[in-house]
């Protein structure tokens, strides 16, 4: 019998169709038994008895991959395959898939939440409201500033086009070719990352963690932003430097942030003493239809996989290449 | 020289013009001493003076009005109209003008921004985070929901032209009578209140205080709400009996609030204990574009009283006819 290891928690929770479908095909199952975000070490210690992984966003690096000598399938809920060392993966023939599609539309809608939240400062009030302080703060609307999106695939698209009901803000995108596509509705400047640095007074990140996302902005980029400069990061832990964001927020060099992700989760670092500082516990693909349709799919996968059925969402090469270049 | 007092507070915080504009005309003023919203007391005791106010929300009761010898215009900043009497400051003559138009966009966008963080729980997720708490909180989209609107006039129908862009959730609105024109781009179902309080899952306010919308929503209400229903007030306190709303949170009767009006302001009241109501400080308006807007609309209006020039916003008969009828 086949043996599947979920890492990625909660899982089945709101949907038992990902179970039942697997139960139906006769493979077992276990549920990340520790109930959190895994450690390499940890999921090391645990893989080698299993024959596919249906994974979250924690590390499966060179070693985990050395320690899973039955492993032959990591299928990914998500999109995001930083974790994933897939190089090393494609050399000991295991096959890697994931759910592209799927995560973006919930993405794309708490973006949108968190850019008003921010520039309404709803999150400020609300902390105060439950000290029991009165304060009444000015804002902005969306079609008073200047939004800048770096990153406009999948979730960065559908982040523009609702942003297109909200007026005519001056939008800047950055992207590694211009998309002329993404957003007919809307009128946009393709510029370069240093122009939306300069320029934007919402800064939303919608790209892959890579090398060359890695530390995309730090103390460097942001001595570039605006002194009212808002940035949303609902994309990956690591591309802000996190201690330089904290610094910039506890000076008041920009005005505020939220952030949906972190270097380490569970995060618990300084961010949380900051006020200006929206903080969501990686909840960026966490509604109800999103999750389970990722789960679902994610599934389907290891299913079609020891059926002899063809995948459906094998990593493209593009995402291998990514990974050796940086 | 004609004497004004702005009630209002902050006023021309952010863009100096209706400053600018009394000075130019002449024109003496005395911004609120208190620095906060007044009571019918304190303001009586000082409007004596004064030949024209520059109104908030206070209330203006008969008998301010009566210790208003020299009053002759109350120009109100915003829209709302349940502070003043209306009917009595016809009788003695004094002219109440508003800004009908200038704060509904700010007030439908922070409407879109609360749903949203209603439906991930992105005010909870910023409360737990900012005390080390981690938990991944599943949340809705727009789209899977039934979304209720109360109130399709000029803020309600900006919130539903906004929710066109999240795809197709199901809309239940209710008013005096269906505007079939106020979202085209929507399928709606105009239906009744108890339609809308039985079938949503967002009930979100856009409704005048009146004699027959205070108290609109008491713990019979809420008795027909769904359990995970999310309530939404950026319309005026006293529509919701705050009593009844915190009692249902407290014992999860429903599953959280967005509440930015009070019945007395500054609020420091048991929903401050409660973290799945999302608290802010009457901001609705409070977005610099908006609030200069309605602070010159409404500065404008005394200098053209005094300059015996037509006036462009005066309050409506409609205004005065539900007044007296509730």
């Amino acid at each position: 019998m086949k043996r599947v290891l979920i890492t990625t928690v909660p899982f089945a929770e709101t949907n038992k169709l990902p179970i039942e479908l697997l139960d139906a095909a006769g493979i077992e199952y276990v549920i990340n038994p520790l109930n959190k975000k895994l450690t390499a070490d940890e999921l090391e210690a645990m893989v080698g008895e299993f024959d596919a992984v249906i994974a979250g966003t924690e590390l499966i690096s060179k070693s985990v991959l050395e320690n899973a000598p039955r492993l032959k399938i990591i299928s990914r809920v998500g999109v995001g395959l930083d974790g994933v060392d897939l190089n090393v993966a494609r050399d000991r023939d295991i096959v890697v898939t994931y759910t592209p599609d799927a995560p973006a539309p919930a993405v794309a809608e708490l973006t949108i939440g968190n850019i008003i939240s921010l520039l309404r400062g709803t999150h400020r009030s609300n902390l105060m409201m439950h000290e029991k302080k009165w304060e009444r703060i000015f804002g902005r609307r969306i079609s008073e500033v200047t939004i800048g999106i770096i990153g406009a695939g999948r979730i960065g698209g559908r982040v523009l086009r609702r942003l297109s009901a909200f007026g005519s803000p001056r939008i800047l995108v950055n992207d590694i070719a211009p998309n002329l596509q993404v957003a007919p509705q809307l009128k946009i400047e393709w510029v370069d990352k240093e122009t939306i640095y300069r320029e934007s007074d919402v800064i939303s990140l919608h790209v892959p963690l890579s090398k060359a996302t890695n530390n995309m902005i730090t103390s460097s980029e942001i001595a570039l932003m605006k002194f009212d400069a808002l940035l949303v990061n609902v994309a990956r832990g690591g591309i802000i430097n996190e201690a330089d964001l904290a610094d910039a927020l506890i000076s008041k060099r920009i005005a505020g942030a939220a952030i949906d992700c972190f270097d380490f989760e569970p995060y618990a670092g300084p961010l949380t003493e900051i006020d200006s500082c929206l903080l969501t516990s990686h909840m960026g693909s966490m509604s109800v239809d999103c999750r389970s349709r990722m789960e679902i799919e994610a599934t389907e996968e290891i299913i079609r996989y020891f059926g002899d059925t063809a995948l459906k969402n094998i990593v493209p090469d593009s995402e291998y290449i990514m990974q050796s270049e940086g």
